[in-house]
């Protein structure tokens, strides 16, 4: 039953929409949808190219991994200039750790593109952080690098790298936002809503209440996320307030 | 001695022809000099720069090592479609081991660059390597992504880069050479000569003749790589001549 289900889910995808949901993760018009058709094409389908070669994602992994290393070395490199090459390796293998990969194709929900003839429960834990690898491997083989970059830039570093979460100097927003509510004694309050848009991916939408004022506001996949989100901009919006005063 | 000797040969690299010297080893312009001064400054130096960071070649090592990785995979994975993620994984650990890379770094005597405060001699046995690293990274921060591609083609793929080498099917291009014109009764000799030319690095120039005729011509830093590298054309020659038969 699954497989038949897995087949007829991506069958869909790939006869109905398979081009603009694409195009609406990636936030571009892919120019050769066939490298992205490689991208989710699972090895159990034992599918081979007219030299008999291997046609999976698996080779687009190898590649994916490989730009994804560099565009983040690039970006840490310009971002802590004071960082000294030890740190600099280690905080880009906290970005790329497979616990975060998993956790990137899972939000971008990358398996309901997957052609298999298996069930989706043999997959295999790291299925998302893999599937997230082959689609910038498939990116750099349809756009070249400076689209890989612009595509890690936008759902890889803009929504998840924080530096000083990852230098493990700040746990979680909210509870630093809460903790100064409490010391100025203000009233606040999360209003959280589903707000799923034009994504197929659920999503929520958070406001961040201060009195009787919204201050900051927050879109992610998960309510946790999103109002830590809200909590970080709120952060830094009141950091900037008062190193005015 | 050594320290002084260090420093005069540095200074003297840098204030005559430096900008000159690094354009013959990259094969371009550099637009901004200083990224390519940065990546000869030993930490030794405790160079500091405005903000109190350190100014040393060692942050480089980390991006020139991230764009190494990436346009080797690249290219790995363009040139050998039927190998699956554990073959390019292996292989392009070959081509940038630490072995490798100080070859490299060697071949281009980077080392006369270098700014430094100790003697050479304790510069430890992967300053090459490093030192090749640092230079790519250097040219990512000067010129880009491409450019950085079109260097590491030029010094590491053309001259270094061989599949089947690497694959440990071929171990010697002149032994396999030695063994056809053996086989085939043919009188064979590599002709050897100094040919420095223009370049600032000591380089060996061969003539392979077989019978009355050049039939390969290689130039190299070594006598036994312009000898394989010869011995390699030739045998592609002659491989080229057979398969037509």
């Amino acid at each position: 039953m699954n497989v038949i289900r897995n087949i007829l889910n991506s069958r869909s995808e790939k006869d109905g929409s398979f081009f603009s949901s694409i195009q609406r993760v990636i936030g571009f018009k892919p120019k050769n949808i066939k490298h992205y058709e490689r991208a989710f094409i699972h090895r159990s389908l034992n599918k081979k190219d007219k030299e008999g070669n291997d046609l999976n994602y698996e080779r687009l992994e190898f590649l994916g991994d490989a730009m994804l290393g560099s565009v983040i070395a690039a970006y840490l490199f310009n971002k802590v200039p004071g960082g000294n090459e030890g740190y600099l390796t280690k905080m880009r293998s906290k970005v790329v750790s497979r616990k975060h990969l998993n956790e990137l194709g899972k939000d971008l929900y990358l398996i309901r593109f997957v052609e298999s003839n298996i069930p989706s429960e043999q997959f295999g834990v790291n299925i998302h952080g893999n599937l997230f690898e082959s689609l910038i491997g498939a990116i750099y083989l349809d756009r070249g690098y400076k689209y890989c970059e612009k595509f890690i830039q936008q759902r890889v570093i803009e929504p998840y790298v924080d530096i000083e979460q990852l230098e493990g100097k700040v746990i979680s927003y909210k509870s630093l936002f809460i903790e100064w509510c409490q010391k100025a004694k203000k009233d606040f309050s999360y209003e959280v809503y589903e707000d799923t848009g034009k994504d197929e991916i659920k999503h929520f939408a958070v406001k961040l209440w201060v009195g009787e004022n919204v201050v900051a506001k927050a879109r992610a996949t998960s309510k946790k996320k999103a109002e830590e989100k809200a909590s970080k901009r709120a952060y830094y919006a009141f950091q900037r307030i008062i190193d005015k005063a």
